[in-house]
């Protein structure tokens, strides 16, 4: 590929992701209609969820926010008992956010309808192309983790 | 693919859109940072630029946004001199956003940042996987604008 079409190609896709997070944040707002929590409070369950218990630090790390902020969202979810802040039996200084029971139920839930949206979303795609999709997914992921 | 296949290939393709749109937000916030416009008015610049002038009406639908909610946006750049309400030569009742120059500077420059990042990330992509993530992406976006 020369380069004036690969910089055509770039364009298009820097569109078509932007388009795509649009109708995902969209359809992940409406889903979390359903649900007591916010937003934010989504997104730090999902990490607790998928990366297992954490540091206020590591969470702020991973949410690109502000430790204060991070701090004030937690204290929210732990009166809604959806985790628990727990400290390290080896050093009683580490404290690290447990996930609860609820906050697990919900989060689940919530990724649940969102595979069943995506899933309605990619009927019409035939093999090959949810093999694809999934591969070069991961490795766009990757190379942003990396720059 | 068996079902079962195809529920475990939905599951990563719903993580890893989730977690892409993360880091373009995050890069995208970072980039606006250098602008004096926040992420609605980027939004709404992206959708006069894209799609052309709007009523608000119209604008709000794109934008997921409250009719109240755009209008006041659409004062605060059009205070700003981003964007003029102009009206209908054919039917005065009907007003329509349009881009002023220094609003599509910025939309432009931005853009531009967004597309320079994700050149970037894909310079370890080979052409075939840049060309069937655009075609994929194109089609997710069309599959999503049809549910």
């Amino acid at each position: 590929m020369d380069e004036e079409n690969q910089v055509a190609y770039v364009a298009e896709i820097e569109k078509e992701l932007r388009y795509v997070s649009t109708w995902l944040k969209q359809r992940g707002r409406e889903i979390l209609h359903d649900y007591k929590i916010t937003i934010p409070q989504f997104v730090a369950l999902q990490w607790l969820f998928e990366s297992g218990d954490m540091t206020i630090g590591e969470l702020s790390t991973k949410m690109f926010l502000a430790f204060s902020t991070t701090t004030e969202l937690i204290d929210r979810m732990e009166k809604h008992q959806l985790v628990l802040r727990v400290k390290d039996e080896k050093d009683r200084r580490v404290v690290r956010i447990h996930l609860l029971e609820e906050g697990e139920r919900i989060i689940e839930e919530v990724i649940n309808k969102r595979q069943q949206y995506l899933c309605g979303v990619l009927a019409n795609f035939n093999d090959t192309d949810i093999v694809s999709l999934q591969r070069i997914l991961a490795k766009l992921h990757q190379e942003m983790k990396e720059k």
